[in-house]
């Protein structure tokens, strides 16, 4: 068991041996806002003929190659193919076919002309100047050819993929099965909301906002609800999580109080212990640890702190779980916009709000930084990543920043 | 009926008269990624009563005053108290209780000291430096104050809120009614994935990826399907939508072609055309219209002008309806990462992926940017909008960006 360590190392030791639960086939209806668990490529060219982008005629260059305003090239208007159809004749010397918008170009034409730029009198058209062969085509292939990789492998299906497939033929999608999470909070101090309070109790915050953040992935949760600081009660729990899902994450119990059950319920369970305590304020009581090949990821019961950390660790965990590609927090940098005077002789992360500039991004604070604060988390969407020994942090001092939600500027 | 109006023209013209379907009260567990329909003010003081923050004891600091390294504050211990839990005695002088973290403080103490800076014999502590009253307590209200505004009219409900909503015993949440929205394609050419493909035909790849953009908003969804270009039929179809959903989109028919069946369908059922045509490309075909108070958007059948024309037009309309505050598209600045040497004579949204970049921000171009082409949609997360008039784009140079998808570096 390591003790104390750094994060990242936190994050290497459990994406080392994460894999996804396994892959399935779903109708493309279902496969929205899935994880594709092949490289796909494409089995037609897109578009799959020559088309038309307008409403016009199609016809042969070489019949409009003297044509002049003083003397128009005469065609004759032989067929109409709306969208959908295929022209029944071809487009011989002399005559051209009516196309609409996203009409096939029919055999013998090599051009199109729009509407508005032809003279057309009965099943006559007339063409005043010479056209270029191949304009006004849309080409086989253009958008996609056979065989291209359209998406890859951990790429998580966005509505336009969902539309690509489709254009493509693609009925049936290869993704990643849904990963599934049980999750308990420990203490004897919680109540559910749904329940009366009493002298020393406290609502259990965790249970709701880690739900919703698992949730709001993709992840399908077993809500196993509050479990009392016994170490028996304790264990049962994380057993029965082990049971009915592929990871089980716990709030609370993980530090060295005399009432914190959760290290030895992970003992007498016989779960490995990986990790216990990572060098991060809030949160650093953190314990990782697994059995049966399953992940067991206990949190610190503070509110901010559970919320911090379910970022920094759970969230790369389940990411890489979910057999997204892309997995680790976003960094970047931005302007800190505040001053914040306390000293932090461990590394910390700092609750802010990401601001997109014109010029430079910015971050502000959200409100109190405590462990156990939660009104600041509400607007958080990046963590300011302090280093271990750094002092005040002052206005316009660019700042190191994770990513943790939305900066879109919602 | 407005012709050929400016998007910001269109958008208010949509938004002045959106409003959401109606509000319902929903249990905690229900409310996560809703909307608030009123504004949220706290309930009760969080925390609700004054907490120790670490495991040790709580005492008066009274008692500690005189305490050096050669003659200790000798305090005896009385109780002890784990979190969840009230002690049953008070803190009367030369007394302490052990308080675990999260435990209320006792009455009569007020201050509590950490486990490791006292030594302890049988049921006496010794202390060697005096305590600063309050030192160490967590305060009632310190998180949130009674009657604080937690929450504003029209948030959506993050994982932290729905954890803050639990904390303070908020069990049944105000939330605007799930928008419900109709989506219908139209065009004799559109075969859905699942169906034989025949000459002249295509899939249809607009329904797929407009129900995906919907679903992931939160929005609910009736698939209505294809329909072909007859004014009977999409008249039919759009009625239908009007009876199933609070609003009706459709794809394809809009021009101005012999066979675009959508605004003769829209005067047969008696809507109310609010603008067609809009000064953009691509999409500039798009209609919105209104019946019985409610809205039918009819957008191009180009699979990326449909894309685009949903996140610029439909977009903002369904969050206005879904009830959210924010729901224009967000505006930035980055640096055109590519040449576009093509004219704009036309306002022209390209298809571009933003980085956030440690000293600016970029905007790379996704590919082709034909009105037809889907595959540049793909990882497009940004519009780079181009004003009418333009020349050449080249390399360096600002741009303008509209934030259509997560620009979060996944």
């Amino acid at each position: 068991m390591k003790r104390n360590i750094e994060l990242e190392e936190a994050q290497a030791l459990l994406l080392h041996d994460a894999c996804p639960a396994g892959e399935e086939r779903v109708s493309l209806a279902l496969a929205a806002d899935r994880v594709l668990s092949l490289n796909i490529t494409a089995p037609a060219d897109l578009p799959s003929f020559d088309k038309s982008p307008l409403d016009g005629y199609a016809l042969r260059a070489a019949d409009t190659v003297r044509a002049k305003e003083a003397s128009p090239s005469i065609l004759e208007v032989i067929e109409e193919v709306a969208a959908g159809y295929a022209a029944a004749k071809k487009v011989l010397q002399g005559t051209a076919i009516k196309v609409m918008t996203g009409a096939p170009i029919p055999e013998g034409a090599d051009v199109v002309i729009r509407f508005e730029d032809v003279i057309r009198i009965g099943n006559i058209i007339q063409l005043t100047v010479p056209l270029k062969s191949g304009s006004n085509i849309i080409r086989t292939g253009e958008d996609v050819k056979t065989g291209e990789t359209i998406a890859k492998k951990g790429a998580l299906i966005a509505p336009a993929l969902s539309g690509l497939f489709a254009a493509l033929g693609c009925a049936e999608i290869p993704v990643f099965k849904r990963l599934k999470v049980a999750i308990a909070s420990t203490g004897d101090e919680l109540v559910d909301v749904s329940q009366p309070m009493g002298p020393g109790k406290i609502y259990n915050s965790n249970l709701y906002s880690l739900v919703a953040a698992c949730s709001r992935m993709g992840v399908q949760v077993e809500v196993l609800g509050n479990v009392v600081d016994q170490v028996a009660a304790v264990a049962e729990k994380i057993d029965q999580g082990l049971q009915l899902a592929d990871m089980v994450i716990t709030t609370g119990g993980v530090s060295v109080g005399d009432y914190d059950a959760v290290p030895a319920a992970l003992e007498s369970i016989g779960a490995e212990i990986l990790f216990r305590g990572v060098n991060i304020k809030p949160g650093s009581p953190a314990i990782a640890a697994r059995k049966d090949g399953k992940f067991i990821l206990c949190l610190s019961g503070n509110p901010a702190a559970a919320l911090i950390t379910f970022e920094l660790i759970a969230v790369p965990l389940l990411k890489k779980m979910m057999g997204l590609s892309s997995y680790l927090p976003v960094k970047t940098q931005a302007v800190f916009n505040d001053d914040f005077i306390k000293p932090s002789p461990q590394r910390r992360f700092l609750r802010g709000h990401f601001h997109l500039g014109d010029e430079m991004n910015f971050v502000t604070l959200t409100g109190g930084q405590s462990n156990g604060m939660l009104q600041s988390m509400v607007n958080c969407n990046v963590l300011v990543d302090v280093p271990g020994g750094s002092g005040k942090l002052l206005k316009g001092q660019k700042v190191k920043v994770m990513i943790i939600d939305d900066i879109n500027g919602r």
